[in-house]
């Protein structure tokens, strides 16, 4: 088992045991996940783009992003599993779309002509 | 490598071919990710949850599903990455602490008194 | 002075009172404005939607919500004055595409076929 | 009547017409809300806080951030008006906090101790 299906299963087993399945459709969990992702959003928003960089070196903010970013995976892994997504397939598979669309030669330095990495 | 290793590293090397990770500071790619987790919402914001359990059984609305959610994954992927965050490593700790804080006894059948996962 | 004014005048005197202007750009705004978006999605993600409709009628819930959608009226009009957007303006302005774009004829009780309102 | 109420007016009238006030639950209304939200994040996330002070100079990108700003609007209203939210008094009355809580000789120049207006 990869380390990836141990979270999911953990994930199933943490819901069944709570009855919460119920809760779990994909309509809540991608709610649920925006929702996390608002938080991490939250720790960037005033600080400059270098500032950012420097987050984990703080003992405080590093805590907190750590702990936003495992929220923000949870609900993916969970939201994933309900839906039977292989997570690293769907990803592999945007990727190559991304890097037949944003050649080397026409995109090299510029992130105004395109978005970067999807 | 793991799997998940591996995709970072593909991410690395998009980056670098294209010189990119110049806009790949902490505070965008958490925007990037939130407006990836946006484009999903999308997807499900007009059914009802048990129409959105349903979702991957329509073959237009199913691809759309894939692609959006292995685009978030991908950012997700490159913001733990330039983080240096372990993602498995933070979920499972995140775990823990909802393993602890909503147990079994007291939150069975019940979303109301606590969001569920995290 | 219309009662949009008044509001997006007095943000202007607060931040102004507490040198908060540096922090106001329109990245950093339309980041705090999605943050704050997340927290009202928190405020929904269990419920059905005919729950949903209902939460005005519970004293705890409503507060938090009216809070909440408090906060994101306050981010939408610093981000427009910041922008030099007016919001009345703008949201007509789609309307008039979205009635176009929307004919009732086609429309008629199918959000299937399109995102409703936008 | 006002101009907030002269627009809330006008999007009663919009769903009416198509049969859409099915599909308007709080909790759908947000999810759009969040959505639009996302596009709006989209157009700032590989420009520098400064870059993005600039946009409404350049007339594509203006464009493009003058309708989603108007699409955040439109849902933001809808969504009070099905709620019953007064979104001018809702905003005053978080203000009215912020004012207290974030004082001007504590907070002043400093993002770092407190998330500014909210």
């Amino acid at each position: 088992m990869s380390e990836l299906e141990g979270l999911a299963e953990r994930l199933r087993r943490f819901a069944q045991a709570r009855d919460w399945e119920q809760f779990h459709t994909p309509k809540n969990l991608a709610m649920a996940l925006a929702g996390e992702v608002g938080e991490l959003l939250a720790e960037f928003q005033w600080l400059t783009p270098s500032e950012s960089s420097e987050v984990m070196e703080d003992p405080e903010a590093s805590g907190r992003v750590r702990s936003e970013v495992g929220d923000v995976m949870i609900f993916l892994i969970r939201l994933a599993d309900i839906l039977d997504i292989d997570l690293v397939q769907a990803a592999h598979a945007k990727l190559d779309e991304s890097e037949k669309r944003y050649t080397v030669e026409d995109y090299r330095g510029s992130a105004r002509k395109a978005p970067p990495l999807a």
